[in-house]
C-alpha cells in the first residue's frame, strides 16, 4: 500500500448501514474506489422487529443508481454475509485487492444484544466472527491492506473515575518483584456495559493479535454516540436518505429525544439522567473515517485507537435543551441498563483534532434540523416502537413512564 | 447451591478429555454426582489428522461402564456439541440442575489453532460460543450454578518481566486529571501467545462480563502445562487408561521429550530452550479441580482466578533432565512460536497452596513412569506425526531438526 497516494480502493464493511452508507458515499465523492459489501441484517432485522427507519431509504440498488446520476462515481456491491461466508469474503479481497477495509459490519444496538438468550447469541457469534474472518482473510490474501474498524467508547465502560479516558491505551506503573516501580501502558482494561460493547472489548484482543502475530495495520475508532442523519452527500438526492432510527432498541439517545419532541411524545429519560455519555455527529463521524483514510499508521505499528467522539453530556441536559428548544415534556422512566444513576466522563479525542477535526458542536441549528427531518416523516411514525423494553436483566422492568416530569431546571 | 454441601450435582463439559476424563472420574470417586457432555471433537481430529493417543483409549460407553464395574458409581454421559446446540445443552442444564459446571470443552492446542485460516476460525468460533452458551444457558436456567473454567497461563502472555504475574488481577497506580495518583484493581492486561489462547482471554472477558451483569459465581483457573498421564482412578482398570497425546499439534512439552527419549526419537527443543513455563502435573491438576469444586466463590464475588501451576521450569533444562534421566540426545528445531528466545516467569500460586494443594513436583520416578507409558505403548507410535509442523506466521519454517546437539551442560 503506498500511503502517500491520493486515491484508494476501498472495500466498506456494512456499507447499508446509518454509519457506513454515508462514509461510503463521502470516500466515493473524494475520489476513492468504493466496494460495499452488506448482508443487509439492519432491513431484515427491522422487518423481524416491525420496526423501521423513520427516512424512506431506499433499496440497495436504488441507492447505488442514484448516486451514480447525481455524482458520476460508481459504487460497486457484493451482497456478502462476512460472519457466515468467509469464502466469499476472501474471494472479494483477493479480487479486489483493496488499499483499506472499513469494518462497520456488526449488530450494534446495546438494548438489542440484550433482549433474550438468543440475541446475545446472536450478537456475540455474529460479530466475533465478522472481525476475525476479516483479519483471517486480510493475513490469507497475503496483501498489506489498512484495516479501519469501528468500535465504540463502550469499551471503556460507564464513567471514568476521575481519569481522562485516554485513546486506547493507559499508563501504568506496576510493582516489581523487586519492589521497584516500572511504567508500562496497556490496553485501556475493558468495561463493558452490554453484550454488544462487550462484543467490541473481544474485537480490541483480536486487533492487539492479529496486528502482534501478523504485523496487521489497524485502525480501531472508538465512537460516541451519534447523533443527526442528513451530511451533504445523502443530503444531494432524496433517494440518497440516511436511515434514522427511533425505536427503543436502535434509535440513540439524542435523536430520539428530538424525534420524540417532533411527534409530541415525552421526551423519555432512563434513570435520573445523570448519565454523561459521549457524543458525535453523523459529518463528524464520517469526517473522521476520511481521516482515518488518509493517516494509516505505519507498517509496525500497534494498532493506532483514537476516540472518535467531540464532546461529553449529561443525558438530562440534553433532554432539557431539547424540551427547551421544542416545548415539549420530559418523563422519567427507569433505566434498562446496570450502571450508576450519575457519573462523569472525561475523554481525550486529540488524535483526531491534530489530524484537522473541527467539530460540529451541539447546537441548536443542527437539532432543529433533526427535528425537522423527524417532523417531515412523523406520519411513518409506529408509536408503539417508541418505548425501550429490553432490561439488562431478568429483575429489572422496561421503562414505562413512571410520573410526570417537574422539573424546575428546565 | 449450598454451598456447605458434601455431595454436589457436577456436569463436566468435555468430560471425554485429557484433563475432563481424570477429573470426572476422581469427582464420581469422592461420591459426587457427574454427569459428563462431550461433542468427541478431540477423537474426530485425531482422525482428521491421523494422530491418536499413544495410550489406547476406550469408546465413552467402554470407558463408563469399566468405571461402573470397578467403583460402583454410574457416570451419565450425554453426547452434545455445546458450541452448536445450544438448546441441548439448556434442556441438560435445565433438567439435571447441577450445582456446578466444569469447563474444558474448547479446542485446546496452540499449534493446532495456528495451522490454516480454517483452523484459525473454527478456534475461535468453537471456543467462544461454546463459553457463550455456557453463560446464556446458565441464566437462561436461573440457577445457581457455580461455573469452574480451565483456562491457562497463556493469557498472561510469555513472561513477566520481573513482574510476579498475580493470580488473574493486577494492582496498578493510575493518574487522575488532577495528577493524584489512585490505585485500581484490573484484570491482568492480556497478552496471548496464538489464536487458541486469546480464545482464553476472550473467554475472560465473557466471564467479567456474565459475573458483573448477572452475579454468575465463576472460578477462572489458568492452567500452566500439564505433563503425566495417570491418576489413582485411570490406574485402577487398563480400560480407563488416559490420553497420552505426542504428536506436534497436542502432545505438551515435558511429555513430548519422554517420549521422544523412550522410542529413540532426538529431544527436540524449540529454539534455544531458553522459554520459562509452568507446570503441573496431572495429578494435582485433578486435585486442584476438587479445590475448587470444595470453595466457590460467594454470590456476588468478582470472577476468582486462580493459578493452577506447580513450578516454572525453563524449556532447555526439562531437555537436560530427560536427557540425563534416558541418555538421549538433544536436536534444536526452529521456534515455531513468535516470541522472545529467552524469558523469565514468576507466578503466584497462593491460592490453591492456601486451599490445601501440596504440589507433586518435577521428579525423576514420575518422569520415568511417564516414559515407561510410553515404552509400553512405543509399538502404536507414528514417527511422521512427532514433529511440530505448524507455524505461527507464513514467514517461519516448520521445525526441522537443524543440527546434532552439543550442550557441555548436559
Amino acid at each position: 500500500m503506498t500511503t502517500g497516494k491520493n486515491y484508494k480502493k476501498i472495500i466498506v464493511l456494512g456499507g447499508d448501514g446509518f454509519c457506513g452508507w454515508p462514509t461510503s458515499l463521502r470516500l466515493s465523492r473524494l475520489g476513492h474506489e468504493v466496494i460495499m459489501i452488506d448482508n443487509l441484517s439492519r432491513r431484515r432485522i427491522d422487518e423481524e422487529s416491525g420496526t423501521n427507519s423513520l427516512t424512506p431509504i431506499q433499496p440497495v440498488d436504488m441507492r447505488l443508481r442514484a448516486w451514480e446520476e447525481v455524482s458520476g462515481n460508481q459504487i460497486r456491491f457484493h451482497h456478502i454475509d462476512i460472519a457466515e461466508e468467509y469464502d466469499r469474503l476472501l474471494s472479494a479481497i483477493c479480487e479486489e485487492k483493496p488499499d483499506v477495509i472499513i469494518h462497520f459490519a456488526e449488530q450494534r444496538s446495546a438494548p438489542y444484544s440484550m433482549k433474550s438468550s438468543v440475541l446475545k447469541r446472536y450478537t456475540v457469534s455474529n460479530n466475533v466472527n465478522a472481525t476475525h474472518h476479516v483479519l483471517c482473510a486480510i493475513v490469507e490474501s497475503g496483501l498489506d491492506i489498512h484495516l479501519i474498524h469501528l468500535g465504540t467508547m463502550g469499551v471503556y465502560g460507564y464513567g471514568s473515575e476521575g481519569v481522562r479516558i485516554p485513546e486506547g491505551y493507559l499508563d501504568i506503573e506496576v510493582k516489581t518483584d523487586k519492589g521497584d516501580r516500572v511504567h508500562q501502558q496497556i490496553l485501556y482494561p475493558t468495561n463493558p456495559g452490554s453484550v454488544y460493547h462487550m462484543t467490541k472489548s473481544l474485537d480490541q484482543l483480536l486487533f492487539h493479535y492479529y496486528n502482534k502475530n501478523d504485523r496487521l495495520r489497524i485502525t480501531d475508532l472508538h465512537q460516541g454516540i451519534v447523533w443527526g442523519t442528513h451530511t451533504p452527500e445523502t443530503q444531494a438526492d432524496e433517494r440518497l436518505i440516511n436511515r434514522f432510527d427511533y425505536d427503543g432498541d436502535y434509535g440513540t439517545v439524542l435523536n430520539r429525544f428530538l424525534m420524540q419532541a417532533a411527534v409530541g411524545h415525552p421526551i423519555t429519560v432512563h434513570g435520573t439522567g445523570g448519565q454523561t455519555r459521549a457524543f458525535i455527529h453523523i459529518q463528524d463521524s464520517v469526517r473522521c473515517l476520511q481521516l482515518a483514510v488518509d493517516h494509516p499508521p505505519e507498517l509496525g505499528d500497534r494498532v493506532l485507537i483514537m476516540n472518535q467522539m467531540t464532546e461529553t453530556r449529561r443525558v438530562i441536559d440534553l433532554a432539557r435543551m431539547v424540551s427547551r428548544l421544542t416545548g415539549s415534556e420530559i418523563a422519567f422512566v427507569s433505566n434498562p441498563r446496570k450502571e450508576a444513576a450519575e457519573n462523569e466522563l472525561h475523554v481525550d479525542n486529540h488524535k483526531f483534532i491534530a489530524k484537522g477535526l473541527v467539530p460540529v458542536t451541539l447546537n441548536e441549528g443542527l437539532m432543529m434540523e433533526v427535528n425537522e427531518i423527524a417532523q417531515k416523516y412523523a406520519y411513518r411514525t409506529d408509536y408503539l416502537k417508541i418505548p425501550a423494553r429490553s432490561t439488562w436483566t431478568k429483575e429489572q422492568q422496561p421503562g414505562e413512564i413512571q410520573r410526570p416530569y417537574v422539573d424546575n431546571f428546565k
